[in-house]
């Protein structure tokens, strides 16, 4: 079994929004795909550790903002490298608030997703929920999560669902 | 809600293979993650109405072929846009056997997946799998669903996940 076959499979780069009691916080994610079209829902995979899952169960609300190419790696730096348990990252990052949920304003696009279920997984959690709300921001290049590995040269953190040691 | 932003979601595009009573089937894919890294597990999300799905029920394994750049169309065609209940796919597509499942020759990896769990919605199925076996193929760049629509000027069947009329 050669686990590098596993990064042949391609993804996106996502910041996911949610919040806890007093503030916003939210993590990076490549995992996520669309469901279903009609109703419209997707399938996000948060890894147990990430301050972010907790958040998501209780509040049961989060965005998916869709990283361009043109992000700023400061914005993946914050997101992706450090915790929100201890970290305001929506603090030092330009956003707007969207239904209650954050969208960083570099985004080319944002979804606003409301939990309908969830499934177990041994180190991660797959997250499903129906989109409520969706708009494109402009038109910058989605990012993949290869133009990410191979052109910006960043890495994945251990908590990734495709992180290889 | 604009649902053409779903269109900034990135994904690959991959051939699920799988096996009748009689015959090895299966049909194009682009919403499949990897959901945990230890073991490896993905998610994959198929249409009630393909014969691929309830095939997947009754044998409990599939295979997923990493499409390359380079793939004739006349794959993409014959599995993304035929039933396999009246098509035998695999009787006219260069094929290998790997633990008992087809691999497209010309995919540039695969994986070897076996059906651990699976969520209904609305009109599609969650296939949760451990990977019980991948390997690389060839050097070919993963053909992405952008690429697909864009360079290829590929369309999305009505079953798929991201089909938007």
């Amino acid at each position: 079994m050669d686990k590098n076959a596993l990064n042949k499979l391609s993804y996106g780069m996502y910041v996911v929004g949610t919040k806890d009691e007093n503030r916003f916080c939210g993590c990076i994610a490549n995992s996520l795909i669309q469901i279903t079209a009609e109703p419209p829902t997707i399938a996000l995979s948060i890894n147990h550790n990430n301050y972010t899952n907790k958040c998501i169960k209780e509040s049961k609300e989060f965005s998916i903002c869709v990283l361009g190419e043109k992000t700023n790696p400061l914005i993946i730096g914050t997101f992706g490298f450090r915790s929100a348990k201890d970290t305001d990252k929506f603090a030092n990052t330009n956003h707007k608030v969207i239904n209650n949920l954050p969208i960083c304003s570099e985004s080319c696009a944002y979804l606003i997703c409301k939990l309908i279920n969830s499934v177990e997984m041994s180190t991660h959690t797959i997250f499903i929920a129906s989109i409520e709300q969706c708009e494109i921001l402009n038109n910058d290049t989605p990012m993949t999560y290869s133009y990410y590995h191979n052109i910006i040269k960043g890495k994945s953190p251990k908590n990734a669902p495709t992180y290889i040691a």
